[in-house]
C-alpha cells in the first residue's frame, strides 16, 4: 500500500480534538494580536525540541518540566516580550500563565506548556494577560489555527501554517502546524517558535524521536550550528483523536515520519522566506563531499557568511566570496577540485572561475527570488543542504529600530 | 633604565634604510593608486603572519615561499584585484611581480614578497603591471610611505600608518608601519595587509616570535576565531640600520615587543574605525572569566552579532541580544552572575536588568563614537577584550555594490 500525502488548507487544528485562538491583550504596543492558545480536548502525548542557549528564558524552564510527564492538554503563548532574563519574578509569572490557563480549561497546572518571544530583560505585563485568558479561551475553536497563527508573530510579516492528511498503513490521520519566524535568517539568537499537533496515536518516546528527527532537517538547517536564542521551541501534541495508530514498525509505512518532516521543512523555509529584510529564499547544496556533518558545515559557513549575503542582496554573482567563506569554516576540502553552480550555470570548475559569459547568465539567475547555489566538492557521496536569504538594508533597519 | 616610546608621523619609511612608493597603473577602474612598493637598502630579517583560510591567494604561497630564507629586500604590493582562486596563470603572474621587481632593484626573486587585495578570480591585468613597476621604483623615496599607504587600500576611506621611535636597552632604533583595512570589521573573508619595518637587528626567529605576539593581540582581536580571507598578510622587515641589536635578553627591555605591539594595535584599530560602514568604534571587554580564552570567544560572540551591532548603529542599549549572543557562543558561565555595563553604566546585575533609568544613561552613552561594552562575569580573574563596530546601511550599500 502506497502513502498518500495531501496537503490540507489550515495549521494546528485540522487535527481532530484540537482547538485554537489569539487575540491581542495590550502587551503590543500596535494593539495587534499577541495572545494565543492552543487546546487538545483529549489527552495529547507531548514532546519538545528547545533552545541550545545558555541563557534559557522562564517559559522554557517551565515547559520542559511539564513534559516529564509527557503529556499536555493546552499551551499558552504570547508575543511582545520574551519573558527572558526577568530573574523569579519570570518565572513566578509563567507559572501564573499556566495556572490560569489550567484554571480556565479545568486542567492540572502541568497539563499547560508556555511559550513567549520578544522583547529581552521585560517584565511581563500580567495585568493585561492575566485578564485576557478567560477571554481566548471562550473563543477556543476548531478554526482557530489562523487566529492563533497571527498571534504568536514578532517581525514576521505573514501568519506561517502548513497541515497535510495522510493515509498510509496505520489509517487516516493529519499533521498540522503554525510557527513564527525569528525574523533573522539564521536564527542564532532570535526566536523561532512551532506548534504542531496530530490526531494520530503514537507514544511519547517514538514521538520525541520522530520530532528530532524532522528539525534536524528542517529548524536546524536554518540554524547556526544549532545555536538558538533564549526561548526556541518546538513542541508537537499527539491526541490520537483519528483512529492511527503510529507504531516502530509502521512510523515510515504509515507516512507518519515523512508528513512530519514535510510540516516542518515547509515551516521552516516560511521562516526563511520571511526573513527579516529578505529579498530572496537562497537554497545552498554543498555536495558530494566525504561526511554529510562536513557538508553541512560548509553549507552552513556560505549561508552565515554578511558578505556573501550582501553580494545575493546586489545580485552580484561574486563566488568569489563563496569560495572564501568555505575556506574559513576549518572543514577539510580541496579547493582545486571544486565546482560552484549558481542555478545550473557552473561559474567555477576546479577551483577557477568560467569567465565572464557563464557570470553573466549566473547574474540572470541571480534576479529570480528563489536562487539555489550548488558547491561540488568532488571528493565523495554526502551532502547537505541549508536555507538562508539575502541581507539587505530593510535587514538593518528592522534590527536598528526593533525596540523604539 | 626606563624605555623611552615617541610616537613619530610617518609609516614604514621612519625606519633607516627603508624607502617607499605608491601610484596608479591603472587596475583599479577609478584610477586611485593601486601600486605600492617597499624596498630595505640593506637586506632584512623577514617575518610573516598569513591567511588561515584554506583557499589561498597566490601571492601568500609566493611570499610564504620567499620567507624560507627569512631575508627581504622589498614587497611589491597592488590593490584592485586579489589575485585569488586564478589557478596557475595567478602563480605565474605573482612570479612575474616579483621577477620584475627584482630586475628594477638589481635582487634575487627570492627577495621580493607581493601581497594583493581586491576581487577574487579574475586574472591579474599583467599589461598595466609590469610596466608600472620601473615606474614605482623610479619613485621610491625615504618619504614614500604615505603614498605606499594610499595604494594598498581598497575599500577603506582613509590611508593607516603608524611610527614610533624607541629608546631603551638596546639604543635608539625605529618601527612603523602601513595596513590596509579589510572594510569588514571582523575580516573573515575580507583581505587584510599590514607592513611593518624597523632598522633595529633582530634574528628571524625573534623577530617572527615577536610579530605573531603582536598579531594575537592586536589584528586577531578584530578576526573571527582567527578565519581570515584568501590574501591576508602581515609582513615585517628589520634591517638592522640603527646600531640597536634585539636579543632575546632584552627583548622587553629594549622596548621592541611594546613598541611592536602597539604598531599592530594601532592599526588593526585604525582598520576597525574605517570599518565598511562603521559609525562606531566599539570595545568588548569579558572580564573576570576563568580562562583567557574562554573570555576571548565570548567576547567574539557579542562582538560578532548581527543583532548586537544592528543595535548599536541604532543607539539602542539592546543588552538583551548581548546575553543572548553570550549564551549562544557554547562557553560555560553562570548566567545568573553576569553584569553588563554600557561604558561605566551598570544595565544588568546578576543576570537581570537594573531597569528603565539605567537603559536611558546607557543611551546617552551609545550616542558616542567611542563604545565600551563590558560583560563581567564574576567568576575569576581572566580577560580579553575585542574591537568592532557597528552594522549599518552603508555596510550594505558597500557590499551589495561592491563589484558592480
Amino acid at each position: 500500500m502506497t502513502v498518500k500525502i495531501r496537503p490540507l488548507p489550515g495549521g494546528v487544528t485540522v487535527s481532530k480534538g484540537f482547538q485554537a485562538a489569539g487575540l491581542a491583550c495590550g502587551i503590543k504596543k500596535d494593539h495587534t494580536p499577541d495572545l494565543a492558545l492552543l487546546y487538545s480536548e483529549l489527552d495529547a502525548a507531548a514532546a519538545g525540541v528547545f533552545t541550545r542557549n545558555r541563557v534559557v528564558a522562564a517559559p522554557v524552564v517551565w515547559t520542559r518540566k511539564t513534559l516529564r510527564n509527557s503529556t499536555l492538554r493546552a499551551v499558552i503563548i504570547n508575543s511582545g516580550n520574551a519573558n527572558a532574563c526577568t530573574g523569579p519574578e519570570g518565572m513566578n509569572n509563567t507559572e501564573a500563565m499556566a495556572v490560569e490557563t489550567a484554571r480556565c480549561l479545568t486542567l492540572r497546572k502541568q497539563d499547560v506548556a508556555v511559550a513567549s518571544t520578544g522583547v529581552i530583560g521585560h517584565p511581563l505585563p500580567m495585568e493585561k494577560i492575566l485578564p485576557a485568558i478567560p477571554e481566548v479561551t471562550a473563543k477556543l475553536s476548531p478554526q482557530g489555527s489562523i487566529s492563533a497563527a497571527r498571534a504568536i508573530l514578532t517581525t514576521d510579516t505573514f501568519p506561517k501554517a502548513k497541515a497535510l492528511e495522510v493515509e498510509g498503513k496505520a489509517g487516516l490521520f493529519r499533521i498540522g502546524g503554525i510557527a513564527k519566524g525569528s525574523g533573522m535568517i539564521h536564527p542564532d539568537m532570535a526566536t523561532m517558535l512551532a506548534f504542531l499537533t496530530t490526531d494520530a496515536a503514537i507514544s511519547p518516546p517514538r514521538l520525541k524521536k520522530a520530532l528530532r528527527e524532522a528539525v534536524d532537517h528542517s529548524f536546524h538547517r536554518i540554524t547556526v550550528d544549532g545555536d538558538t536564542s533564549t526561548n526556541d521551541t518546538v513542541l508537537i501534541l499527539a491526541n490520537g483523536a483519528s483512529s492511527a495508530q503510529i507504531d516502530s514498525e509502521n512510523l515510515e509505512s504509515s507516512g507518519f515520519q515523512d508528513a512530519l518532516n514535510r510540516i516542518c521543512l515547509g515551516l521552516a523555509q516560511d521562516i526563511v522566506k520571511d526573513g527579516e529584510g529578505a529579498t530572496k529564499f537562497i537554497t545552498i547544496r554543498v555536495i558530494h563531499g566525504k561526511k554529510t556533518q562536513d557538508c553541512l558545515k560548509l553549507a552552513k559557513a556560505v549561508a552565515t557568511s554578511n558578505l556573501v549575503k550582501t553580494a545575493l542582496f546586489g545580485e552580484d554573482a561574486n563566488w568569489g566570496r563563496i569560495f572564501s567563506s568555505l575556506g574559513a569554516a576549518k572543514i577539510p576540502f580541496r579547493p582545486e577540485t571544486v565546482d560552484i553552480y549558481f542555478g545550473d550555470i557552473r561559474i567555477v570548475k576546479d577551483g577557477c572561475p568560467m569567465g565572464a559569459s557563464q557570470e553573466k547568465k549566473a547574474e540572470r539567475i541571480l534576479k529570480k527570488k528563489n536562487v539555489q547555489i550548488t558547491v561540488d566538492l568532488n571528493l565523495g557521496a554526502a551532502s547537505a543542504e541549508v536555507y538562508t536569504s539575502d541581507l539587505s538594508y530593510d535587514y538593518v533597519r528592522i534590527n536598528a529600530e526593533y525596540r523604539s
